[in-house]
């Protein structure tokens, strides 16, 4: 298949210029980029043709190359046509899905078709893998020698992997009290170097726009939309999972709001090309803890019986001053980054923007375990936030709704500790006499 | 396909008696188990047949069941063909095989086509959910009410997540020491009961081979054999990703030696069938820490030029009872569980079982981490391993080589935190100013 071309294009006003080599990412009018592409490469290809392509390529026993290996790459000429295959950077990113257990799905209610759409199965532990991967790929053919990102603990642990590989240089701002210790150790595994500020995200993430803007540091965050196209394979995977049909609703957490962005336009785009049914399935609702809940608390402001006008909600929107506490630490951010293109992609869906309580998104996580899953409490706040929804009437009874699990819950030990003290799980014996065992078992 | 009859049979004399239902786990002559299958739901297909029908399984397209979504029950045929499908518990357990990037070849040296297959990138994180599923399900079609193992961190995680969507309680019996908080935490998540004891792993074992014997709680430790014949999905997946080919060499590292004992099982199985060629392919390396070497350090007490007389070997080997100290925690074993069946495997391929010293394992895993790869500090003692057998000659040139990461370094972030000290790599601003920053990365 010929190579495409791929542009920055602005959501506003919609100038472009070439994607590989830009080093600006807001545009002169005070826009987001889209990362665009010219669709030429497909055309000698029917929808048909194309989902057998992408279906032959899902086999896990081909070693031959990361089309074969990636659940991103299987997607190439959708994610990334313009890129040249010797500059992938692929750590075989894929999705596990899975259906829920008794339990969650009795606790979530409402009858629903519940999946879990695990992307923190990963090498780094979240979904950033996806985006990363992606992002990364198009630093290398733009010849990029470093990379910098501000992030609350997965996207610099993504930066870190991805960038060694590449042999690109890594620095990751973290917000020094609100990043996991096993976050913290993962940029130093992969040789990034550290900065440590005393403040939150959203200073960390100011700091590196203003690297970005007035040094040409090179971002990795979600302010180059390279990571978003990367991260729509979260839709592909999910309708060619469901036989080439979207869910009827996709369930995320938002932080900086790449999921939602990128979730919303890889479900236009398959519309568009004809790979699934243009109906209103792949509604998107998203998700946010009380601590950081900017879109969630203008939309609620402006919504009437679940819907909310948009012009309204853009108007009623303010970015989040001071933070709450939360153990949904990647998600503390008070001013997304993607938060035009959150706000896109939830009215082009008719979809909601909902605020999880701590408590319920701390109890989600241990219902998913008690299904044998084990979650971050990132997907504990989608998944109350899906709970809320079915409660207030947002979702049909039997749908089949996919909730993102954005990382696994081995970053976030914390939240299982606190949920399950007092439980008396725990129970230490003071000598290694089996007796003394069988008695605290009650054998 | 009709279902098969499965055995447990004794390793050393040959009885056997039906595998479900069973209450004992250890032979009247002493020895160990294997499970054992009639193969005759086989007979009306060829290898052929059956590995088309197994790729046609390998896609992730289809959300019909655990076959298409599980790397172990796609080979349910192999791995448990006595299995109702109504019983089988699965977790989407499934492996990441990929290339070994620039740095690690480098560093293993021997010019070698290297691979590593991570089992890591699981629900539990390692790679005992191969084995867990197989045994939850076994358990599940027994009846069996609750589950006890010993562990040092993996098992116990498994053994939890699994038995919580079968509805079967489980106890989880830990060495108080020599568990990492992560893997502390995660048995709580699925809502087991954790009994922490003031000795080693070697003491929870007894004391859970004593329950087994004496009060006849059910073991969930490769104790009972279910779990290897999960484990041999290893080589299935490997040699599916490979075209229906061994790799030249497997590398393990080994603890309690269920990942020896089923690769190597699971080798013979494909060649006795005729799904893989009946040559040499197929060898396994095994590695031990030098805090915990019993299998390696009799094996090089009588190798020569790196073959060991398999009764000498068995003649010279000792449990060690004094432990050393290791990152590598999770194989943090003296007197193996499997150690029979490791013999068997390693005497059958013609292998070897080394000795990595605590300085090569931990630099290991930073090695793995520059190719952007997060492993855990037993898949370092593999690494490690395979490093020295390829400097003392036991590697042929250019060989294919497979090795098992047998969990995430998200579990094991202390080996890093150490690692790491001293690098520099780590700097605090004592502002949130973008100069300050700017300094401190030198732009």
């Amino acid at each position: 298949m010929k190579l495409a071309t791929s542009l920055l294009t602005c959501m506003r006003c919609g100038d472009s210029k070439p994607l590989y080599g830009a080093v600006e990412f807001k545009c002169h009018c005070g826009g987001l980029y889209d990362v665009t592409h010219t669709w030429d490469h497909l055309q000698e290809y029917s929808p048909l043709q194309l989902r057998q392509i992408f279906d032959a390529r899902a086999r896990p026993l081909a070693h031959n190359g990361p089309m074969t290996r990636s659940g991103v790459w299987r997607f190439q000429e959708l994610v990334m046509p313009s890129l040249l295959p010797e500059n992938i950077v692929s750590l075989g990113e894929n999705a596990t899905i899975l259906p829920a257990g008794d339990r969650l799905r009795e606790w979530v209610g409402g009858d629903l078709d519940l999946w879990v759409i695990f992307e923190g199965l990963t090498m780094t532990g979240s979904f950033k893998d996806f985006g990363g991967t992606a992002h990364v790929s198009v630093s290398k053919q733009s010849g990029v020698k470093a990379l910098i990102c501000a992030s609350t603990g997965d996207t610099s642990a993504m930066a870190a992997a991805y960038a060694a590989p590449a042999g690109i240089s890594c620095v990751v701002v973290l917000p020094r009290d609100d990043v996991s210790p096993v976050q913290l150790m993962q940029p130093l595994m992969h040789g990034a170097k550290v900065i440590l500020v005393p403040g939150s995200f959203d200073e960390c993430m100011r700091i590196v726009r203003e690297l970005v803007e007035q040094k040409r540091a090179f971002p990795i965050n979600s302010l180059h939309p390279a990571r978003i196209e990367g991260h729509q394979a979260t839709v592909f995977l999910a309708a060619q999972f469901f036989g080439w049909e979207l869910p009827d609703l996709f369930v995320v957490p938002v932080g900086n709001g790449s999921n939602t962005s990128s979730i919303g336009k890889g479900s236009r785009l398959l519309k568009n090309l004809g790979f699934v049914p243009r109906d209103e399935r792949g509604r998107i609702i998203s998700v946010q803890s009380t601590a950081a809940d900017p879109l969630s608390s203008a939309w609620e402001k402006v919504q009437e019986n679940g819907v909310a006008d948009p012009s309204k909600w853009a108007a009623a929107y303010r970015p989040r001053q001071h933070l709450g506490k939360t153990t949904a630490t990647a998600a503390l951010i008070g001013n997304p980054v993607s938060c035009e293109k959150v706000m896109r992609e939830i009215n082009h869906s008719r979809g909601a923007v909902l605020t999880a309580r701590e408590e319920d998104l701390n109890h989600a996580v241990m219902v998913a375990g008690s299904d044998g899953f084990c979650v971050c409490p990132q997907t504990g706040t989608a998944l109350a936030g899906l709970r809320q929804a079915v409660s207030r009437g947002f979702v049909k009874k039997g749908s089949r709704v996919a909730v993102v699990s954005t990382a696994t819950g081995l970053k976030f030990p914390e939240v299982v500790r606190k949920q399950s003290e007092g439980l008396g799980l725990t129970q230490e014996a003071k000598t290694c006499s089996t007796e003394e065992v069988a008695n605290l078992i009650g054998v």
